[in-house]
């Protein structure tokens, strides 16, 4: 095992913005009433002055403010690994690297965005912000965030995940913010759900609803997002632009960037940093991987077409390869990638072919996380086995090729909360279900018309 | 937050061994049945030669095979961060450090040991190691261990952890170790509890008679022992030898010590370096705390004396501040803590006024564990929340005194496995059980004779 550390002094800090060097502008997100370009004005309610302006901004370098470095610093720059023992194992002549974002206080890439998010709501007085979350990582992240800035957190989670892993409510209780499994009797949105059925599971589509409700009809309330938005991504970069530089001081360049995707924020925030030289000219035989879950083949089986973030159909219509706003994932392990769609660059990106992607049933992930676990020592998220097991097949390529190419992988979080999966996986209990074309065309069927 | 990372380079090559500096000899381990010195012949059948050496070697400085510094940069040199979050909630002008050891795969300073002993074994071509655990922390430590070195790991978990702690166990399953709740029907031990009591819950000493047996039984089997032992502590010396010098690049000395201690060998590991310069003069004036429960009170209100190590009263007799073999702790949730005795070497550094001690109860433990989370982002172990509960009365102290001390404290693991704790004190469940006298003196009563 090697590691690579950066120093704090050499850790970034600006964040990187890709708007500035798409070839072409992304279509941009449009009122769902309207269906004009959603305006800062029609944001206003929800978020940040700062967020909105990222949100909309060219500019290619954005600062970071010296409160979020000094937050940053917490866990940052998170170290980058070669697995050699990984490589040993696979007896390839690929060399593999990981960049390890389970450092943070929360165990993921998450924070790098709550904690800006929570600081520019802060900055503006803000006393409460509301957010949603699925399986728990970015409502404990925000949490974390919302403890260190004195600003309250309100999380609306799934009921289904809030009954299944009452150790990630434990940990957002443990930070001090309020958790309520959705739908709510809180909100309209979530009081029309129980209405009709009183015993509803939720969904990540109906927790948005409410916690966009929460946000809008309360003076002292914002929203935080923690996935798929231009801001979002930007504030991830910081795991792409360490990686760049620690890379450097191993003397070595990716010939494959791979990360997990389930909105995209965790994998573009890694890859942008290194698709920059791409784009620019500087370095172009560098490829790109988005790993996806098959249960969810978002950009592998998916439309590009306008379609809205929530299940109820709301939202702002968002330009991504989607699966229909209706759509619902088998319940895998990998709660963080069970999203309809993805990040609007992200899908013209792969939709130009700069990034390529791959889908990968449950059991090949967790029997790679497993190896991993037992060559490498950690213990990581079902997401981030995707990425892993994207990365392996590229190993076992170079084998095959007999080339000592250089792969780069994204680990997005740690596994200490997603035992129970490992325990399936171990007992031969988890499935691969085939998802049927037909699903997916009758989730399309229902997307907005134009 | 401030972090002092120390380069790989600038880290520990050799271990520091307190038996070459302390001021007279502790009395040695004597054997059960002639209760004359433990000769290494003794150990032979359970331990690994250098282990043996080591446990009775008075040589300061010990090398660190090339191998075991390899698997040690895995996660080490860990951070010292300085906790200036906390020490501006607390409004004192202390300056508070921390040693963060739940940077390890296994989530504690467990594998520092762990690891060695590993080494140990598979060069002498051992093929298994076996052991017991309580509350899954060592056990998890040694399984990790066992798959870097490609050495079989049977661990013999206390069954009411077995049960209240499923996910302890699946850590252990997922790095490819046997995990088997004790009392078992797999040794003589294990069965002779079973046979008089169906329902047994087991117990630490329980575990550990089945790990010895099974060892003992079998000729390509040794024991792994996760704290109290000379050799234990030695490993974990890397922990204070990284503190001082990242404490020099900090510019700073501490003027007080503080770690938890349950057998021992993590508070010993981050003291011992210091307590060197305090020996041998250099450093005189710093301060060393030990803390523990107040529901195991060892160094507070036990006895200097002879005893077992196991409930049974069958292993060697150690020399220790004991609360006898037979006192069985309220079920706290630092299970950690939960030893009856403590290692011999801090036992008398203890007596000769060398090391203080403190007991905490578990509420305002866990107070300073959330206060802490909400403070420093981080969501640490019971057991280590008594070294901070230590460190937080020292920083108001110091604000009594209007002086701007030092203090050091080790942070030995994450709570991640621990959530339940968080929200049985978040809910106000958690009960601070006065320890009758009586109770202690009934214990007492059974000590061995001499």
């Amino acid at each position: 095992m090697k590691k690579f550390l950066l120093s704090e002094k050499d850790a970034p800090t600006q964040w990187y913005n890709i708007l500035a060097d798409l070839p072409a502008p992304v279509p941009p997100p449009l009122h769902p009433g309207t269906r004009q370009p959603l305006q800062p004005a029609d944001l206003a309610p929800l978020l940040s002055g700062p967020a909105i302006e990222q949100e909309m901004s060219t500019q290619r370098w954005i600062d970071i403010p010296e409160q979020v470095q000094d937050v940053y610093r917490i866990w940052r720059p998170s170290p980058l690994y070669r697995a050699d023992r990984l490589e040993k194992a696979l007896d390839t002549p690929a060399r593999i690297y990981f960049k390890y974002e389970a450092v943070s206080p929360a165990g993921s890439h998450k924070p790098n965005t709550a904690v800006p998010q929570m600081y520019y709501n802060a900055a503006e007085g803000i006393r409460r912000v509301a957010t949603e979350t699925g399986a728990g990582q970015w409502g404990s992240a925000l949490a974390f965030a919302g403890s260190l800035f004195g600003v309250d957190v309100t999380v609306y989670m799934v009921r289904a995940s809030f009954e299944q892993k009452p150790h990630r409510h434990s940990l957002i209780n443990t930070w001090g913010a309020e958790v309520f499994a959705s739908p709510s009797m809180r909100t309209a949105a979530g009081r029309a759900v129980l209405d009709k059925d009183p015993d509803s599971p939720g969904s990540l589509g109906i927790a948005i609803s409410e916690a966009v409700e929460d946000a809008a009809s309360h003076d002292d309330t914002k929203l935080a997002i923690g996935s798929a938005m231009n801001f979002v991504i930007l504030h991830q970069t910081v795991i792409g632009l360490e990686a760049q530089r620690q890379l450097e001081l191993a003397g070595d360049h990716p010939d494959v960037v791979i990360g997990c995707v389930g909105g995209g924020s965790n994998y573009c925030g890694l890859a942008y940093p290194f698709l920059a030289d791409r784009l620019t000219g500087k370095h172009t035989g560098t490829r790109f991987i988005a790993a996806e879950p098959a249960a969810c083949p978002t950009l592998t089986r998916g439309k590009l077409a306008y379609d809205h973030p929530d299940a109820a159909g709301l939202g702002p219509l968002l330009y991504m390869r989607t699966l229909g706003h209706g759509f619902i994932p088998a319940p895998i392990h990998a709660g963080g990638l069970r999203f309809h769609g993805d990040a609007s660059t992200l899908c013209a990106l792969h939709d130009s072919g700069d990034i390529e992607a791959r889908a990968y049933g449950q059991n090949e992930v967790f029997s790679e996380a497993v190896r991993f676990a037992r060559t490498e020592g950690f213990v990581i998220a079902p997401e981030s086995a995707h990425a892993l097991r994207g990365a392996v097949t590229e190993a076992l390529a170079a084998r095959e090729a007999g080339e000592p190419r250089t792969i780069l992988f994204g680990l997005s979080g740690h596994g200490h909360f997603d035992m129970a999966a490992y325990d399936a996986f171990l007992a031969g209990q988890l499935t691969d279900h085939e998802l049927p074309q037909r699903e997916i065309d009758e989730a399309l069927a229902d997307l907005p018309a134009g």
